[in-house]
């Protein structure tokens, strides 16, 4: 009979897995490391304000490890103090997308990189000097030696490590993803409704997959116009299509707790607003304040442990080294 | 015989350690944290990018722990990209000084971490939205509630805890302080003849103690007027004595090979430059370029142990949380 139980239960779980297997929603697996080094020198990269103009702006000024890998601003702040154009995307589990920036014009992480660097507004740099510098230091040499062979400090390495430290920057073991894995009690009955609404009200036809969301473009403003004043294009200015005007990478919903302000523009502030901007303008719908309640509750479920990242050293500057110019423009 | 040779090795050791407490720079000794929890919140709001008005400049944005504990610039960015005034001090052993700040201004470190977030030009904020924001998010209250009881979130107890995180903020064992323990080998024979020269040409007399400065005031340009750009007074604003003018605090060599440009004008950007015209306007004399070279490797040997700071994950701001004003001036 005990035995009976066991092979019950063994059934139950298989038959509770199998269930789950067909979830829209897949749980965010932990990084595996295959390439510690390389993942270390990719993180000193992305803390390196050495790599702007000003030397005083790295890839964490705008994807804030401490902030959800955001900077919790509409648009962010650039070289000379610049507005930016769009909302700073999180760098936590962008790897899941199926290209990079809003509108998918770097086909991977490693394509993104080099982007913020040459960008005049944002960290207002060339790749030619970047290499300079970062060449210019013994301490980064014997790692890109060590890691890429001889004399290579170049673009393509400097932005192949911080892709491969990028993508340890993953969120397992949110509730919702306990909850995937088999415990119930992960989360709450509220929570719970809240998913079921989700995938109800047809959110998951976007938001999918392991990031919840990131897997496809859809344009914003399905059903109804997004109001904004951001002059944004999205996939158009890439494919110069005019039916890709509006046409944004779906964002993913990992973490979205901590990822405002909302939306390309930045503008909306709430996850209750955001939802609600959703339902009406993409699917036609007008929630209930309790529903509205739920799907915030069932979206909080998905902020996942944070990664645990140990600040690096820096090696000094030398004399070799391109001196920083924060002000002469 | 065999013992009366450890006596005498004991008495040796002993001479050799009453020697070493007649040196003229102490070790560092690694920080002792009695405080944990108040370690702990002090690092949050170190990197608390919401004690700005932009909500993009944290402590550690100008006081760069990646980077000797400073953001290796002439002067620092301010909110709006504002040209700071003067070169921004390390933040590494800063407990050691006398006082905070160039001039002195402020006591101690408490009362230096309130400066910066209510300078127009620099974090641009108030200490009353810095409250409003702090206190805007359960996380934080809790854990003042924990550390300074109820309804403590306030200014001064914000500035203490950030004080009691850059107190653990120490970088002891650099192969200088292994010298002073006994350990012969630690430096070079070129080191020695550095620390050495630095005694006799009298550098000691302003830089001693355990940061190797730190401990008194002195003016800039003491033999030989020092040339610069930087209308700074020194001393002079703080106590209005003509006597005072271009009297600074004497800095820390502490990490000095980590902490260029150097001077208060941050106008010097190699240790050579820094110590010939140290050797020239504060002493009146010239090195040779050995002297130079063995004084710049004794610098270099005070470079210690870098914090290993695991960067904080900070709350959400939610509803009640002042929104950054990045680009409304």
């Amino acid at each position: 009979m005990k035995q009976l139980s066991c092979v019950s239960l063994a059934i139950l779980a298989a038959i509770s897995t199998a269930a789950m297997a067909q979830e829209p929603i897949q749980i965010i697996e932990p990084a595996k490391i295959t390439a510690p080094k390389k993942v270390e020198l990719g993180k000193m990269l992305f803390f390196e304000p050495r790599l702007s103009k000003s030397g005083f702006i790295s890839c964490n000024s705008c994807h804030n490890l401490s902030l959800g890998g955001v900077d919790a601003l509409p648009t962010s702040i650039g070289h000379n103090w610049q507005q930016g154009p769009i909302n700073s995307p999180t760098v936590l589990n962008a790897e899941y997308g199926l290209a990079q920036f809003w509108d998918g014009r770097a086909k991977d992480l490693q394509a993104q990189a080099g982007g913020p660097i040459a960008n005049p507004g944002e960290m207002g740099y060339t790749h030619e000097l970047a290499v300079l510098t970062v060449n210019s230091m013994p301490a980064y040499q014997e790692k890109f030696a060590a890691i890429y062979g001889k004399d290579a400090v170049n673009i393509d390495n400097i932005t192949n490590a911080i892709a491969e430290f990028e993508k340890t920057l993953v969120t397992p073991n949110s509730p919702f993803d306990l909850y995937l894995q088999g415990d119930k009690s992960a989360i709450s009955a509220e929570v719970k409704s809240g998913y079921q609404l989700f995938k109800d009200k047809g959110c998951t036809s976007c938001h999918n997959g392991p990031a919840v969301g990131g897997t496809m473009y859809m344009k914003m403003g399905l059903v109804k116009p997004f109001h904004t004043k951001n002059p944004a294009q999205g996939r158009k200015a890439v494919t110069g299509n005019e039916a890709d005007k509006f046409v944004f990478k779906v964002p993913t919903l990992r973490n979205i707790e901590l990822t405002y302000p909302y939306f390309h523009d930045g503008a909306t502030w709430t996850l209750e607003e955001a939802v609600n901007t959703m339902a009406e303008i993409q699917l036609g719908q007008e929630l209930t304040a309790a529903e509205t309640k739920e799907m915030v509750a069932f979206l909080k479920s998905l902020t996942g442990e944070q990664p645990q990242i140990v600040l690096p050293i820096l090696p000094p500057s030398n004399a070799k080294t391109p001196r920083p110019v924060p002000f002469a423009d």
